[in-house]
């Protein structure tokens, strides 16, 4: 081999972003959202000496390279200083899902081995409860000056402290660009959560990626909010991709309402903003009656599930925003396809690319096999099973064996698609057992297993039922055993210590057997139809605990 | 290390984009001006087809990994192929100039070991001159119809001959993304022309930047017409930019004059076109002469020296263009600073920043550093020489000993510059001896060597005298010995064939002797300086030769 003579050993790294940040895009912008109409400001040169600041602690603390360190936070600007500090001192970022179920969060923290949770004062509740079984982690740095006594006090330190403590000039050690930068863990399958393990390279490519046109097309005039908190895949990696090219970053903390998000569009004018589907039917119906301005939005990212057409259609009639469908998840940093339409199409036109879930996204190769595993064509028609491989999708998940996931290299996404001539990907079905609701997953084999556990039942299978807000919510079908009688309301209550409390279905279908495959499992497919078809009468309603 | 698990290992390829090319963007097409008013057209999927077929029979022609094929070609569809096939097959794309001067032609062939030429017809009288002086080309591949006799004609075989020959289907090898993808000689400096050989990494990486909004925000709507040679850099990396995203490629072949550019912006609507400030000229007195309509381009890097204001605004006003100034080197790939404007600039402020150079580039790092190696300030006012890294900045020179050129990973660029805080870099003086003419380098020393060779010549130091056209010019200011009476036309006419034409000086000032440094060194600011307050007053011009 000849190799080549350019620097190919350049590190690709979370450090080299940060080196920008500070320098480059120094005077640009970071805008926290503390309270209703109380607005913090840093600039990015300032968030650099703060992240000197906070890798000078965190060393001092013990944290060394490839130690993982968690984050408890919503999004804000102590959550961003995280984000480069960590990666950019050698240790990960493990940033924690709020929304776990307290069993799930207690097993992934115990699996990356936290050696240190940085917490929000807000959520404390959220995670206090369980630290008595957190196997690893030796100190807790509490943001905000919120009530932290639920904590145990031995390990609690006040992240302002910690950073008057530290030094500046923090000097960051040469990274290897394979070295792992951040971890994120998945639910999306049954089974245990997934650890993906990203790299400083996968980061890198992944924000340069994010800022070409035809992906995000993030550049140094946007005012970027991620909507999308920072623990689902590193924010759609905006945290990376804003201070890269210099865009500000418009940080709305845990307001993720339609108010107070619509009051940050229009007070900071923010052009580009990410979420899913059903946070953006909130602002809309907010939009609608109270008129902000939300004109300066050029493009709002929308992935995560499913984009309504009629919810697009809404926001560029009535509000001139453009809502621009993307697909991706976390095994895949998640940028994968991107439904722009192609060159010289009409506007009437376009809504046949819009509404896919996207054209594979450069950098990115994707693929439909079929059962034997063999790669169908690109006709638009022929579905499968779509893979995908590239420098920012993962290849293995962390300490985890999942070679079912993974076939040749490629990704398999569990998503069944299509794929037209011009790479538009169309997913027709999902061959992961899984309920999409407001964006996060819900198994429905878990569901079904707590469901079977209860003394009166004696099948359950569990669907997914369309919903407008929360794209899918779960109907639970239940054979109950012969003579028993039991409730909707008792079957809630039941799933109430069991499962995380939005995942507990609002409707149930009494039924007399669930259908089967050939091969005995259950055959959901018939279920789906029956409930298309109306066929499922025998149905009652809880109230909604939690979504 | 913790090493991340996402697809560390895929590899950054040519070959990845030509999948692209022939996929995704396989219906976006090549437009070739053939002769004038004379269009060929080819999508995407059909040049991938042919890629195939030119690496097959290359291959079957002994074409290995690592091996150099030589082009000495203008910018057309075969020239686009040779792009594709030759990297993805694991050998070197080596574009040869078509304007050097014959000793360096040779030279260069012969240092790069070059194994096969493609060569245009049209070009035949510039190489078959020279063919018995190349050491080690076995076979010339000729493309077009035209003449080709004067070639050696047990080494030619026709293009298509040769593609009709080969099969299709061929199987690229899976190759290593820091093996070498193409190379390009600079002969920006004194001394033997160097090789700048670039990696599969680092062709990719540039191809993706390229595609960001802020720096060149090539997209799939776009229409791109690569005006720079793609012997230049690699036509700036436009060639592997627009097939990665899908935009359309309109390709001008030789016709580089003003009204052959303006009828294609015009007929094909070219939104994006890359040259040198020379060529905008003549395109701009074309223009206002016969007001065709420009208006489809959105955006025009210009390059390859200062862009003068005047041109930039005579584009805008009367023609609706905006013209970008970016810098780079062929050792750059040669993205290296885009002069945008920041932010929340008015168009008025705006002209501050749009004269820079640019601002730094994401991906690339800059600094500048004084007379002993020290980093200095960007505060807009302390100047060093410019330094640039980054995963597509050379780190050496092919087979070619150059430690002066690079300082601790960093190349330098021989520029002078200060950069300020926001990372805008403006070019203050050149450090390197060369003078910078139509958008290629004129070594001074070289042809101070030759004047001097002159026996009525005792001191001869040429140089640079801004031109309107071409940027700059060589002045060569010439000390005779004494009771010697030569006049200038004598000693061009003596340069005619030591040097290329177009280096030439047209004017020669005759002076008592060359100002000297304290170590003796000829002192040429002391010569600059005279020039502009306008002493250097016994000037002669001759006709010019060539340029």
């Amino acid at each position: 081999m000849l190799e080549g003579l350019v620097q190919n050993d350049h590190p690709l790294t979370v450090g080299m972003i940060l080196r920008r940040m500070r320098t480059v895009n120094g005077d640009s912008e970071v805008v926290t959202l503390r309270a209703p109409g109380q607005l913090d400001r840093a600039t990015y040169r300032e968030v650099g000496d703060r992240c000197d600041l906070l890798a000078d602690a965190l060393s001092k603390l013990g944290v060394g390279e490839g130690d993982r360190v968690g984050t408890f936070m919503w999004n804000n600007q102590e959550h961003l200083e995280a984000y480069y500090a960590i990666p950019a001192m050698g240790a990960v970022l493990h940033t924690l899902n709020l929304r776990l179920f307290p069993e799930q969060l207690v097993y992934i923290v115990n699996h990356a081995k936290d050696k240190v949770i940085i917490v929000n004062d807000s959520v404390i509740p959220l995670l206090a409860p369980h630290t008595d079984k957190f196997e690893t982690v030796e100190k807790y740095i509490v943001v905000g000056d919120g009530d932290s006594s639920a904590l145990p006090q031995d390990k609690v330190i006040k992240y302002e402290d910690l950073l008057a403590s530290a030094e500046p000039g923090f000097q960051y050690p040469d990274i290897d660009d394979r070295s792992a930068s951040g971890l994120c863990y998945t639910s999306g399958t049954t089974g245990d959560p997934k650890g993906v393990l990203y790299s400083n390279r996968s980061t890198f490519l992944h924000a340069i990626a994010s800022g070409m046109t035809d992906s995000l097309g993030v550049s140094g005039a946007d005012i970027v909010m991620p909507v999308v908190p920072m623990f689902h895949a590193q924010a759609w990696g905006l945290a990376y991709a804003a201070p890269l090219v210099g865009a500000n970053l418009v940080m709305p903390d845990k307001f993720l309402q339609g108010e107070p998000l619509a009051k940050l569009i229009e007070g900071e004018k923010v052009t580009v903003a990410g979420a899913v589907p059903t946070l953006w039917m909130d602002l809309l119906r907010y939009a609608d009656e109270n008129k902000p301005d939300l004109s300066s939005l050029r493009c709002v990212p929308c992935g995560g599930a499913a984009v309504p057409k009629s919810l697009m259609e809404a926001f560029q009639e009535r509000h001139g925003v453009l809502i621009v469908q993307a697909w991706g998840m976390t095994e895949t940093s998640p940028l994968g396809a991107v439904a722009r339409p192609p060159r010289g199409v009409s506007e009437e036109e376009s809504w046949a690319y819009r509404t896919t879930a996207g054209r594979v996204a450069p950098g990115v190769e994707a693929r439909i096999t079929d059962d034997e595993g063999k790669e169908v064509a690109w006709d638009g028609e022929s579905t499968g099973e779509l893979e995908v491989r590239g420098p920012w999708i993962a290849s293995a998940y962390y300490e985890t064996d999942a070679p079912e996931k993974f076939h040749d290299g490629w990704l398999r996404t569990g998503d069944v698609a299509a794929i037209n001539p011009q790479g538009y990907i169309r997913i027709t079905d999902r061959a992961k057992d899984v309920i999409k609701s407001g964006g996060e997953w819900i198994s429905s084999v878990d569901l079904e297993n707590e469901l079977m556990s209860h003394p009166a039942v004696r099948e359950a299978a569990v669907i997914a039922k369309p919903d407008e807000r929360y794209t899918e919510r779960p109907l639970a079908c239940v054979v109950l055993d012969e003579g028993k009688e039991v409730q909707a309301g008792e079957l809630a209550s039941f799933l109430l210590d069991r499962v995380a409390k939005w995942w507990i279905p609002d409707e149930y279908a009494f039924i007399e057997e669930v259908p089967k495959t050939s091969v005995g499992k259950f055959d959901k497919k018939v279920l789906r139809a029956r409930l298309e078809d109306g066929e499922l009468t025998d149905r009652q309603t809880v109230e909604k605990i939690g979504a």
